[in-house]
């Protein structure tokens, strides 16, 4: 083990990131030192580089694939129960309190000691608590999870990125039913997800809404069966006026708002059919009150319903997903790789959206 | 069976309702000639008086109970399965087709041939097709439900009123579980059906938000733990801080939005705890576009739901939990009797918010 | 239109089905004549012909593909609300009456005057009320549903096959999530149908258990990721040792109940993991009291569901899963096709398990 | 706080349980020293002091009130997020990992290193690790529930007792709704918590089949609507066909069954109505395979589900509606009160079913 490495440090908001060097930490009972082997850069970390309360310094990176380094005593299994050793390659994150009010009555995702990896400053003096770097220590107790042989680091990231959440966020709504038809707002990563998520449930019918041309190229590529591409319908009637036209006037049995547009959500309301369903993943930006109708709620007999992240058992299901029920090449969404030192360049592309997905490969 | 009946007649908005004579319909096979005994004013009605592109002329009153005057040959037993004759008290409406999109997919309660009595306007030759009148016709093959001779007609007529939308409503959110904590936007009828629901259902803690004061002293009385009077807190920000000190400042486990105020959808959003229910019933009034903040549902993860009306299933069960069910004295809520000829007076009552629910007897 | 046509007709338990000519009927309005295109010979069908107490005479045929013929006054649109005329191919059933207990409270398939064709004897005179015949009346508002044009008469008619009913159950169950594991126990249409159904809910892994070899082939062919071959493990207690050596010693996600086997429902119970669900549609045959630990049910904490057809619902959605979604080439489960002459044939080939699907084609 | 204290340890079956003296243990930070206030005897104890193979020495009691004594360094808040402090009185359990496969994908109530106080036998040295004691020593990070001020411990114990665990069984089932008919299987604790629920959830017609007649009169007064005593109708044939007399002859919206009787579960199957549901938390004694016919969930299209306990999220709920939800003294269950010493004769009172529940009082 070496006894310092490398990561790329967030300081301050619209700075370039810092390529740092940090002491690699003595493993303590329960904790799992991890070597990055891949990590995304997300429309999250580019979110908080532009965001000017940003706190910093921070490591950023909370999609990551690494390999076991070294486990500390007691460290035996992961969460599916399976035996696991230095030099697996793993999924993780922080484990939630399990006592606590949103463990208990709510939801363990809001759990505040859960140690959210590439999501907080740094502590001082800094532990190596995020992505973009050569390791990460993992703190006692951590979830882990194995990934299949037979699933490519590429899918296995994949896995996370887009389809976790929006699985999660399916799941509450009751899920999407084989036979039905499904309308996918966003043509971004998580919009992506969301499509994945649809054929993997056996939808019928899935339209994707987005933009630019060469993303819904994309999505068709990954499966979606028709796509509206904005530049045509810039206006939120005329969308939804397609819409309708391509599922059927009556209204997409489901619809998943995975834009973040600031019109979305009323569009999303007037895409989905009498008592239908409404899933939103995308909402993430709070722009404050925007122009909404909630009696279309009421007169339609509408769910709605949305998350802002995934559960443990969405993760492991969607790693398993990845195995052989995906039939579509998700790994091609993964358009750029970077060595740790091109951080900068990688935040880059991603603003710029010439980059679908982004990664990091810290170690080469 | 007389050869003539009365019926109070909508001429057009705002204008004074007639009361006319039509004649009493001869019965044909497994159709039902019904007396009215009781039949409720509702918010629906003075609205459609008020509103300008009401059709008329057209007999109102959706929420009845019956006597069965006459049966046409066929006709055997209630929806419950038991007998049914001459002289038995009914709930009804009308049969959804069965084999239409909305029967098949959707919801029953959209079918477009589900005869709807008391909301559509007089055919030609007219047909006794309201609750504000002697006697309602029943077209062929009705919906019937017995009234249990251990109910009065005022909770039979309560179990309608309210009570059936916001079981359904609250039932399509996954229900209100023992031991949650439950606000209810809205004191008039259906907060107080939306209340009443929330008792029966094991609601530990209910606050009901409205106004003025003798309504919440009502909802007191209906069971209502704590109430927050509208006069009190003016401002939505001030409600929503005033509900947030009563139920813990973690929010409530489900709101039930019953008001129809122009605030009150984004009030409620900020109301439930994370990963909370909202469930709406009260946004019935089409404002158009209010300022809404969509980014609360996801950041939140909460389900949202609404429906319009009820099911005949939570009819049926609505009616069944009046008879022991229900502790409170819900048919208190039915503060004025009028006979049919002073229909004008009842509606008036209604409009000034002087009655709670004002009811009709026909027949005296 | 012919005045005659001819159908099969059940005459008796064991005894060979006859030929035998009926007048083709006027066309009431409401009502549709339809020439069967495709008839499916069911394990139902060949039941009740070994059953001493099946009524006769009668004729069989309850999965069909018709063309319509002549359509009566009134008729104009399918299920989803898509105009039907002459010449469309549909699939069919009668409508439940939407008014009586069943429709109301419990199921709307157990409504008592929900015509079923192919499911009951003639009456005097004798409507033709079953698909082994050249031509089907259907009564007064049916239930009708277009048949895509990009849908083969085999897909269509599979989607009614083991597919709608395994359908209705897992969906009863809370469904299949995507990643998860399924074992079905049966090799047989509902087996087949459970396992296409699971595969289209994306588990990541579907293990079939049944025999023989050559229906296991098929399983393969028609997804199955892994079978269990019933004469490699005769006995109960080796065939749930080695389901979970496959899907791994916690047990499965979801175990489907498809092969109605005496000893099916304990080892089914004993596959199912923690808190797992269990889906029987196999168990059709009641063979009274069975030896089964209902302390398995409280132990491990499982839902167990079953149900014992499909809804119009999940009929349509079926079918659309025809079109696109699903993979496989299911219309190879359709081994033998039969013109209405050759009926007994066809019950021969069924009865010695050498045809997984045997068809009839009335009309050549 | 003193130095040792005492704790009633069981010592081998069918041996009189001794009072032993302990050291009272220095509090490590995160954990907790409870003085126990009332701990009660549950049926599982005396199932173990029968059991052969039953581990010993061991201080059983795990439905318990206890008072905090002294908190380690770290403890702030219960599992609402609410302060605790020395003095408060509580419910408690230990915490799931959060991280093994049974709180990931199955149900946090089966991880293996879920501290269970009162279920598992002595360690050495010896930890006060059961409710029959002075004292209880929760290790680090124990789940706490501060006991309102207006609900008395009585109450407070019997959320506990019966409540939660049918609490959790009806919820995963889908619960009981406004106005559904129930039938309960079994008239000690546990049928006594099923009924409350029931209550509580707004059923409207609650039906109670146990015996002894004393029994089914405490039932009574917990607000069962009627009874069966199975000394009037002690063939299984004939409780079922009474149960159809008073439900109606289509059968119980909902059954559950708490009697754990050997032919209660096909009892049950057959008082269910078509589609409805079958609630199992009595089974809890394994007695191997019984005669029991599956094919009745097929052909009835029920739901069958049952559990072992309940989880923290119904303890926090039944603990909430034992305020003022509850309207019936279910606190007169508790009929016996013993204090440590006497807890053989407390053994000997359950076992002989003269009481229904009895408690110690360890101090007094």
């Amino acid at each position: 083990m070496p006894n310092t490495c490398k990561a790329a440090v967030f300081m301050g908001p619209q700075k370039p990131l810092e390529i740092q060097e940090f002491p690699v930490p003595e493993v303590e009972p329960g904790a799992v030192l991890l070597q990055i082997q891949m990590a995304a850069v997300c429309g999250t970390d580019v979110h908080a580089w532009h965001n000017p309360d940003a706190p910093f310094p921070a490591i950023f990176g909370h999609e990551n694939i690494g390999i076991i380094a070294q486990m500390g005593r007691g460290v035996i299994s992961d969460a599916l129960g399976r035996p696991v050793k230095e030099g697996d390659r793993v999924l993780f994150s922080g484990t939630p309190c399990g006592h606590c009010y949103y463990c208990t009555i709510s939801m363990p995702l809001f759990c505040e000691t859960y140690g959210k990896y590439g999501l907080e400053p740094l502590s001082d003096p800094p532990v190596l608590n995020g992505g973009f770097a050569q390791y990460v220590y993992l703190k006692p107790t951590p979830w882990l999870l194995r990934v299949p042989d037979d699933v490519s680091s590429e899918r296995a990231l994949m896995s996370l990125i887009g389809n976790q959440t929006t699985m999660n966020a399916i799941e509450r709504a009751g899920g999407i039913r084989v036979g039905e038809t499904v309308v996918v707002q966003g043509s971004g990563p998580v919009g992506m997800g969301a499509l994945n998520q649809a054929k993997l449930s056996g939808a019928s019918l899935v339209v994707v809404v987005g933009a630019p041309a060469n993303r819904l190229d994309l999505a068709k590529e990954m499966g979606a069966d028709l796509t509206v591409d904005i530049a045509d319908f810039p206006e939120p009637e005329a969308r939804v006026q397609r819409v309708l036209e391509l599922v059927g006037d009556k209204g997409a049995d489901v619809v998943i708002e995975a834009s973040g547009g600031k019109t979305a959500f009323q569009e999303g309301l007037e895409m989905v059919r009498m008592s239908g369903k409404y899933v939103v993943v995308g909402q993430y930006t709070d722009y404050g009150p925007l122009p909404v109708n909630p009696a279309l709620i009421v007169r339609k007999s509408l769910y709605v319903t949305g998350v802002v992240a995934s559960t443990p058992q969405t993760a492991i299901r969607s790693l398993e997903s990845m195995s052989t029920a995906v039939k579509y090449p998700v790994e091609k969404l993964i358009t750029h790789h970077y060595p740790l030192e091109d951080v900068n360049e990688a935040f880059r592309a991603h603003d710029a959206m010439e980059a679908m997905i982004p990664v990091l490969l810290p170690n080469g």
